[in-house]
């Protein structure tokens, strides 16, 4: 057994010990542990900075590509965010315990469902630092340990803001193990923590489709899987014009590179003359290149053509496709073929037709007159997310704190017994 | 490809596109549809039975086990049992369209969680033809397609079933398809089925370890696991003789071959004294075999030694091992490292130790005062349930109507745009 499968099973046995403990603490306690934790960031801030220098020179030497070495980068809004999730966090309503449904039997039998833990989560993560305070805090609020299993450029900034956030579970009475980064940065402890069923109740992968893809193939473990977003937007016949482009564009370009920006616009055939000119120029002034169907381009002279390929494209750049579609049977049709059931939506004030929308999209989010981009555990109001599952079973959209739970049946007799 | 595969892959894109009509009927069409077949089945009894006394006589002369051949038999009891089933399905409140949470953003933005069917669920089971329509309805009930691929042994009855049911889908406007039953007897058909995660959306196998176990193991689609369940009794210092007696009597024999029947009894040190002899005398009444820890022989002359694989095992016979155990925490040590989760039990009249048992033990249910024999579907007020889960995520403990649903997010704006 090498070095690193060694330590990654001491890692299991010590979260999975942690996690008992853990389970029955109250939530004053993880509150109290959780707030405390952005002074101890404070009073570790130099150390913090020094080891995320190193983490960013080492980057650079070892020549990896800009935008990577960017994410890396701890800037001081980032720090400042990095605080900040974690006090809201620590104050968000506790999600165990809560008796979820209950009832008296005709027998007498008193039934209740309690939230309580899931146990031990695997977070497996890229570059970004500011996962690990954010990943960290949602699973401790939920009551699991928490085994962070970082990309390796980001170690040394990692170690410091782990230390920080062990040391303040520690002095609030709870198991430092219940928070632990995996030290080996090779690929054996990987695959060791794949192989970790009886440690780790739930794997969240959080990167690129590769990466989530592998973590899927290669365990046992449950994974909650975060795919792409091929996100639609649907402009009914009779979207008005200015809701439309606003929503569009929005939808598109507010941030491009994220998983509920638009990918594709769908344009019922009764208003493509009507929206689609100013669409396009919409368009053409933020820089966005245009794919567009047979019909839209008979609109539109000069549009390059989109091909079968770029109905199945996360494009996470400023790049949109456009289809004419004949109503919103076809649109609802194109939405489930193509779309990867991530974030869709609807600009129409027909309400029947928001109605059929709404029903028929198999979508995690499914929104009507508003902007793909406000799908979110933010804009849902559930606080600070470790990702949005495009999974169906157990979470499904934003992961929050409530999606990190399990339950249990409890109930309560009198010496009752089964006749 | 051969034959047995593509029957498969064209039972899946049935179930699929069965699934899709399925998720936007209302509840009334599927209450109205499952409400019309036990008259079906009652229609077709006859021939019902004429097909079940050839899969019973097939079996018979293949030298089938007995037990094997006794669940098979569609007796009287069980046909009225099967038809009972499905009306208190229908009966059930709608499990779809529910508004599990919902506000309005200080944006304005309105947000709601709304429960949505899974899509196709797959059932893979063995020789209990009433699985066939108890599963089926739990599936139809919460909008989704189901495949049902049943023992090959109950063939005959399982089509005759399978055919009655989907008429009566059928004449309700809902596609026949949204009940199929596999044909193919052979291994590759299930071999097909496990690799259809383009089709089905979770598999739930009902039967032995085995068969779970090959399930999980040979499939990318998310498996609702009903493991075995190694129940436990703790009896606390204070438990009142009478109804540890009884309740410790009934979780172990009101029926010895089901997973929440009691499999080890651990006595509190303080109360073996006290209680071992008149549990022992109530279980040599009842011809339980029972096989204790060393302090209970001390305690019991004569009695057979438990070994450490007899606090692993599974019973489901009248078999019953026993431990004294120095405390509460003991228990809750014992049941966590031996138990697997399913159904565990206390008896006792102090509060806090009640308390700390049901927050401590890591189970799917945790009782207090009550026999194992009471958790489940029927006895929580959840009606028929295709299993019981032994997971954490998304479904634990009994497997019903809810439990076969997810949900989606679904957002309405005024033409809202991200900032």
């Amino acid at each position: 057994m090498n070095d690193q499968v060694e330590e990654m099973g001491e890692i299991g046995r010590r979260a999975r010990k942690a996690a008992q403990v853990l389970a029955t603490l109250s939530g004053a306690q993880r509150q109290k542990a959780l707030a405390s934790m952005p002074e101890r960031l404070l009073a570790v801030k130099e150390s913090l900075l020094a080891a995320n220098s190193r983490d960013v020179e080492a980057a650079l030497k070892s020549g990896q590509p800009e935008p990577m070495v960017k994410r890396l980068l701890i800037t001081e809004k980032i720090f400042q965010y990095m605080l900040d999730r974690l006090r809201e966090v620590a104050e968000l309503p506790d999600p165990l315990g809560r008796v979820l449904e209950g009832q008296t039997r005709p027998n007498g039998l008193r039934v209740e469902k309690i939230s309580v833990p899931l146990g031990v989560v695997g977070i497996i993560y890229e570059a970004r630092p500011n996962v690990t305070t954010d990943a960290a805090a949602v699973c401790l609020k939920s009551g699991n340990a928490v085994i962070l299993r970082g990309g390796s450029e980001s170690l040394q900034s990692n170690l410091v803001l782990a230390d920080a956030m062990s040391a303040s579970l520690q002095e609030n009475g709870i198991p430092a193990d219940a928070l632990q980064i995996v030290r080996s940065t090779g690929h054996e402890a990987v695959e060791a923590m794949l192989q970790m069923d009886q440690y780790i109740d739930v794997l969240i992968p959080r990167g690129g489709k590769g990466l989530i893809q592998a973590v899927a193939r290669g365990t046992r473990i449950p994974v909650i899987k975060h795919y792409e977003g091929i996100c639609h937007l649907y402009l009914a016949a009779d979207a008005p014009e200015a809701m439309a482009v606003n929503v569009a564009v929005n939808s598109k370009i507010q941030r491009v590179e994220v998983c509920n920006a638009l990918e594709t616009l769908l344009v019922d055939q009764e208003a493509a003359g009507r929206l689609l000119p100013p669409l396009v120029q919409a368009f053409r002034e933020k820089n966005v290149e245009l794919r567009g169907c047979e019909r839209t381009r008979a609109l539109v002279p000069g549009l390059k053509a989109a091909v079968e390929e770029d109905w199945r494209t996360e494009y996470l750049a400023p790049v949109l496709s456009v289809r004419v579609v004949d109503g919103v049977e076809e649109a609802i049709e194109h939405i489930n073929t193509y779309g990867s059931g991530h974030t869709d939506a609807i600009v129409t004030q027909n309400l029947p037709l928001a109605q059929r929308f709404v029903a028929a999209v198999d979508s995690g989010s499914v929104l009507v007159n508003a902007s793909t981009r406000l799908s979110g555990g933010g804009d849902y109001g559930m606080g600070a997310v470790v990702g949005i599952s495009t999974d169906k079973l157990h979470a499904r959209g934003p992961v929050g704190v409530h999606e990190l739970t399990s339950y249990k049946w409890v109930v309560y007799g009198d010496g009752h017994l089964r006749s």
